[in-house]
C-alpha cells in the first residue's frame, strides 16, 4: 500500500515526461517548463498549432509517440472530460487540471461537470485540481510560472489557492527560501491536502511544511495527517476564512466549507501545528525554521544602531511573548572594552553604533560583540538590526562599498559563531523600504542581505517581521518541542 | 502672552538667519542647510576652519556681523555651556542643542552639566534639546539631514527620539507624506512636547499631528495640550517603552520616566488621541489622515485580482474591526454587465481581474466599477489592491508600459470620483516587495504608485498596512468624531 503510494507520487513530482494540453504561445505552463530541465521531455498539445516554442505541437495527446507520466490540462472547462478520457487512454499517470469554472462558481451545472471529471479519473489516474496551479519541484524541473524555480531546499508548501502558491514561490525566492515541493491543489476532487501532507511528512527532502487552506472535506483525515507530519517536522498553517465575511469569500472561491475559527485553532493546536495569521508571517517563519536552530528560551538580545528605535524594538519583542533581559555583569564588562566611551549605554538592546566602526585589530569588532552576547546565559536568540547604510555613506562617501563589504564579513563571522558553535537563534534585519528609489542605497542593502543569505541566515526587510518569526520559533519550541 | 509665544515660535520655525556652531566638512546640519533656501542665510562656526562649504567659517558666533535668529550647537558636551553663553550674548533667539552626553547617560556629573545648561538658557533663549535633531520646516528650509525636505504639507511631527524623527521624514518622503514641521526635542530641558503641541494645535499649516514619546515630566500639562490639540485636529501617538523591558530601554535612552502602559492608554483615550502600536502604523495612518476623508462606517469594499488573496484580505479587514459586506443587488447587477462571464464571482471582495482589461469604449472599465461601488449604500471605504503587473507583462510584453499608463489613469479617475464626489475613503495598495530586484517590475509598480500619489491618494506597498491605517481612521471617526 505504502509502496504503491510512493510510486504514485514519484510520477507527480519527478515525471520523466510532461505534456501540456491546451498549450499556446502565451500559456504560463509551457513557458515555465521550457525554462527548466524538463524542456526536452516536454510535449505540447493543441490542435490549433503545428509548432510552438520551436517544438512540434500535437493535435491530441494520443498522437504523441512517447509515454507521458504527467499531463497539465489547460483547456476550457467543457472540454476537460474529453481530454481527461484521452489522457487515461494514453496511460498518463498523473493529471493536473488547471482549468477553473467548476464547483467554485456555485453554478449547479458546473458542479455536475466537476462530478463527471471526478468519476472519469477515479481509480484510473492521480488527479490534481481542478482550479489550481499544480506542482513545482526544483529537483525535477516541474514548474507553473516562468523564472521562479529556486535551488532545491527544505521547504514544502501545500496551498489550496493557486495565487497563494505563486506568491509564496515568488516572494520566497526573493527571501532565499528554498523549496522541495510546492503544491497548489484547488478543488481537490482527486488528491487532497491530507494526501500531500502524508507524502511530505515522509519525504526526506522536506524539512519544514507550510500549509494554506480555506476548508476541508474531511476534518478527521486532515487532523490525522497533520498530527503525523507535525511529529516528524515543523508544520505551519494559515487558515483563510477565519472571519464570517472571510468564510463567505472562501466559499465563493473554492466552494469548501470553512468551519468556525475556534474549531480550526483547536485542530491545529491538537495536531501540533503552528498557526499563523497572514501570508508574511507564514513566509517569514518558514524561512527562519529552514535555517536557524530553535531558541532554547525567551531571552533575546537586540543589536541595533539607534537608541530611539531600540525602545520600540524592545516593546515589539515583549509584546510578541519574548524577553529582552539585561546582560550579565561579565557580558557588560566585556562589551565595555569595545565601546569607546559614554553616550552609548551598554545595555540590551545594544546600541552598538560605535562598534560598527571597530575594524579588525582594534579593541573589539562587531564579531567580538556578537560572540560575547552568545556566551551570555540570559541570551537565547540574537536579533541583529542593520540600518547603518545611510550613516556609512554620509561618513565614508565613495569608500562605503569596500568598508561595507568588510563590515558584513565581520558580522557574518560573529553570527556563524553564535549559531554554529553556541546554538543560538540568529535573526537578521536589513531595513529596506519597498518604495525606496535610491539605487545606490538599495544596492548596498542588498549586498548586506546577500552576504548573510550566503551563509543561510534568515534576513528580513522589517524588524517587526523578524521578531514575529522569532516569537513563532519560540512558541513552537515551548509548546511542542519541550518534551 | 499668546502674542509673545507665537513670536518665539516664528524664530524657531522660520528664522531669518541660522548659525551652525561646531560645523565641519562632514556635519549633517551644514550639509542639510546648504541644500535648502537657507543656504544664503547660513553662518558656520568652528575655530578649526577658515572656510567650509565655500563659505567663511567663524571662530565664534560673536564674530558674525549679522544678527542670528537660530543656532544649532553641535560641539562636545563639555563645551556646550560656554557656547550657549556666547549665543545669548549674541542675542540668538532660539538654540537647538544637538550634542548628546547629558542626563540620558545616567552619569551624575552629566546630569549636573545638563542642569547648568538649563540654568544658563532659562528666560534668556528658547532651547530645544539637548540630545536631539531639532527642527525641519520645508517652508523656511530648516533641516537636519540632507535631501529629506519634502514639499510643504499638512503633517506635523513631534518626536522625543532623533532617529525616529529622521526615519519618519525619510520613509515619509518615500510615501508622499508632506510635512509642515518636524520636531525632535530630546531631553527637553527647555521646550518640551506640550509646548510644541500647543503650537501645532493652532498652526494653520498643520492639519494632522503625529507624536512619538517615551515619557513625560508633566503628565497633567501633556494631557491638557493633547486634549486641546485633539479638539482641533487629529492627533496620533506612539508611546515607546510600554513594556517593562521597553521602559528600561527608554530610561537609558532619554532618562525620562515612562509610566504604566494602562496609564498611557487611558491618557490618550481621555485626550481624544489615536494611539498606535508601531512606527509603520503611525506613518501609514498619518498618511491616510492627510489625504482622504474619514469613513462614515465600517463597510469596506475590496477590489483585487486574486481569489486566493481576497479571502485573507477579508479576514484582515474583519480582524481590524471593519466589515466586508455583500454588495446590494443593484450593485451586483451593474457589475455583472462589466464582467464577461462565469469563473469570476461578483462579490465583495471583488475579484476584478477581467475588468482590469476592459478599456474605454467597452462594457465597463475599472473606473465604472469603482463608481458603481461608491454608490452602494453598504460601502463606506474602498481598498484597491493593484498587483497585476506580473500578469500584464506576461500577456502584453513590451506593450505593458503603455497599457499600464492607460489603466492607471482609469483607476485614478474612478478613485477621484469615489473620493471627491461621493466622499468615500480610498486606500490604495500597490504591492511591492522590499527586496525585489526586477528593475522593470519595480519601475512599473512605482509608475502606478506615483500616478495615485499625484492625485493625493494614500499608497501602501503591503495590503495589511493599508487595512490597518483604514481601521484607525474608522476608529478615530467612531470614537472621537461622531458627535
Amino acid at each position: 500500500m505504502k509502496e504503491e503510494k510512493l510510486g504514485k507520487f514519484e510520477y507527480i513530482f519527478n515525471p520523466r515526461t510532461v505534456a501540456v494540453i491546451g498549450a499556446s504561445d502565451s500559456d504560463g505552463f509551457s513557458q515555465a517548463l521550457m525554462g527548466t530541465k524538463l524542456r526536452d521531455s516536454l510535449f505540447l498539445v493543441n490542435p490549433k498549432y503545428k509548432e510552438l516554442h520551436g517544438k512540434r505541437c500535437y493535435a491530441s495527446i494520443l498522437d504523441i509517440e512517447d509515454g507521458i507520466d504527467y499531463a497539465v490540462i489547460a483547456v476550457p472547462a467543457l472540454l476537460v472530460p474529453r481530454v481527461l478520457v484521452e489522457c487515461i487512454e494514453k496511460g498518463v499517470k498523473a493529471v493536473h487540471v488547471f482549468t477553473a469554472g467548476f464547483s467554485e462558481t456555485g453554478a449547479e451545472e458546473r458542479k455536475i461537470l466537476e462530478d463527471e471529471v471526478r468519476k472519469i479519473a477515479r481509480g484510473k489516474v492521480s488527479l490534481i485540481g481542478p482550479n489550481c496551479m499544480g506542482i513545482c519541484c526544483p529537483k525535477s524541473g516541474l514548474s507553473f510560472i516562468p523564472d521562479v524555480l529556486t535551488e532545491e531546499g527544505p521547504v514544502g508548501v501545500i496551498s489550496q489557492s493557486g495565487t497563494f502558491a505563486e506568491q509564496f514561490l515568488s516572494i520566497g525566492k526573493l527571501r532565499n527560501v528554498k523549496f522541495s515541493k510546492v503544491i497548489s491543489y484547488g478543488n481537490a476532487i482527486g488528491l487532497d491536502c491530507p494526501d500531500f501532507l502524508e507524502y511530505l511528512a515522509h519525504d526526506s527532502e522536506t524539512e519544514v511544511i507550510a500549509l494554506y487552506m480555506e476548508g476541508t472535506k474531511n476534518g478527521k483525515r486532515l487532523k490525522a495527517a497533520m498530527t503525523e507530519a507535525a511529529e516528524l517536522k515543523p508544520v505551519l498553517a494559515l487558515k483563510g476564512g477565519v472571519t464570517e465575511h472571510g468564510r463567505r469569500a472562501a466559499s465563493s472561491h473554492t466552494g469548501s466549507l470553512a468551519g468556525s475559527p475556534e474549531i480550526w485553532s483547536s485542530l491545529f493546536r491538537q495536531a501540533g501545528v503552528i498557526q499563523v495569521e497572514d501570508f508574511d508571517e507564514l513566509l517569514d517563519t518558514t524561512l527562519a525554521l529552514s535555517c536557524v536552530p530553535l531558541p532554547s528560551g525567551k531571552g533575546t538580545a537586540i543589536i541595533t544602531n539607534s537608541g530611539g528605535f531600540s525602545v520600540l524594538e524592545t516593546d515589539l519583542c515583549v509584546k510578541a511573548g519574548l524577553e529582552v533581559p539585561q546582560f550579565t555583569k561579565e557580558t557588560i564588562a566585556e562589551l565595555r572594552k569595545m565601546v569607546p566611551l559614554a553616550g552609548t549605554s551598554i545595555n540590551n538592546p545594544l546600541d552598538a553604533w560605535p562598534i560598527f566602526y571597530n575594524m579588525p585589530g582594534t579593541t573589539g569588532t562587531l564579531a567580538d560583540a556578537i560572540k560575547t552576547l552568545s556566551h551570555d546565559k540570559n541570551i537565547h536568540s540574537i536579533v541583529l538590526h542593520f540600518d547603518e547604510v545611510r550613516y556609512l555613506r554620509h561618513v565614508l562617501g565613495e569608500a562605503t562599498e569596500n568598508f561595507l563589504k568588510e563590515l558584513v564579513k565581520i558580522m557574518v563571522q560573529g553570527c556563524r559563531y553564535a549559531r554554529d558553535e553556541m546554538g543560538k537563534t540568529i535573526m537578521i534585519c536589513v531595513s529596506l523600504d519597498a518604495y525606496s528609489e535610491d539605487e545606490v542605497d538599495r544596492r548596498y542593502h542588498l549586498l548586506a542581505k546577500k552576504a548573510f543569505e550566503s551563509e543561510q541566515f534568515p534576513v528580513y526587510p522589517a524588524l517587526g517581521a523578524s521578531i514575529k518569526a522569532l516569537s513563532n520559533l519560540y512558541r513552537y519550541k515551548a509548546q511542542y518541542r519541550n518534551s
